[in-house]
């Protein structure tokens, strides 16, 4: 199983390719997954949505191809107090949900506090601790950087502890 | 100039193709707009959210490889008191942007308030009222149906007037 996690955002989308491994990470020896690739697509914060949104799409279409993962794991969307600010990442996690639906991978849903839980331990999880809990169970030397793309590879690594 | 007029939504999307008339339909002998052809493209109420945005999309791009229109002209987003529904129309509206976006569209937006002022001289004008007005200006022998599909030709109209 190879997952693509995305953390989508109206300005920055965060992503990880992460395949399954072989354990839950609980002993020293095993790792529940091998980071592939991970990173960001940003899009520019001014200017009409539609030109960024085939922006969007075309990025997590390529990533698709280039991979090939099975699975798209998406971080639910938080409802934003600001409710246009809803309605612009509502348009972001359409054209997400539509790429993979166009090529045919299975597709979950998790909310933060479930992916805090999963890969932190709690729900409370401050964003830099997410990061070092995903860097520790792939067994990578480092975090993964920026924040955003730890988030996408920590939505993928819930999907696979939790599948 | 030919318009589609688009009024998505979470469960019906209203659309009306409406090319540019002779006139304001001010005097008797002039129209501003020609229907080509309108309609409601329905997503299924339940089951998951990817496959009826992919269903979305579908629809929009065929409606636009047949009918070769240059204009997207799209209902803005109303905030919906419900922050859930706002944000799945947000998913809607996305790929409708995206499909216009994809074949090179020019694409303006027009709020509820401009649409029935526009065609119907009042910010509060009831949904029966604008299809009446619609009629009344492309000189239709009836009113658009469903109110959806009437809805869409009546952005469209509102482009064209406003333009």
């Amino acid at each position: 199983m190879r997952v693509l996690g995305v953390d989508p955002g109206t300005s920055v989308t965060g992503y990880g390719v992460v395949d399954c491994g072989d354990g839950d990470g609980a002993n020293g020896a095993s790792r529940p997954g091998r980071l592939v690739e991970c990173g960001i697509i940003t899009l520019a914060s001014r200017g009409p949505l539609a030109p960024r949104l085939q922006q969007l799409h075309e990025g997590i279409a390529r990533l698709i191809a280039r991979h090939r993962p099975t699975t798209l794991a998406l971080e639910n969307a938080f409802y934003q107090k600001n409710v246009r600010t809803t309605l612009v990442l509502g348009h972001a996690r359409g054209v997400v949900l539509l790429a993979a639906q166009q090529q045919g991978l299975e597709i979950f849903e998790y909310s933060p506090a479930t992916i805090k839980k999963t890969v932190a331990g709690g729900g409370a999880a401050r964003k830099g601790q997410v990061a070092v809990m995903v860097a520790r169970l792939l067994r990578l030397k480092q975090a993964p950087r920026p924040a955003d793309a730890a988030d996408g590879v920590a939505v993928a690594l819930t999907h696979i502890l939790r599948a």
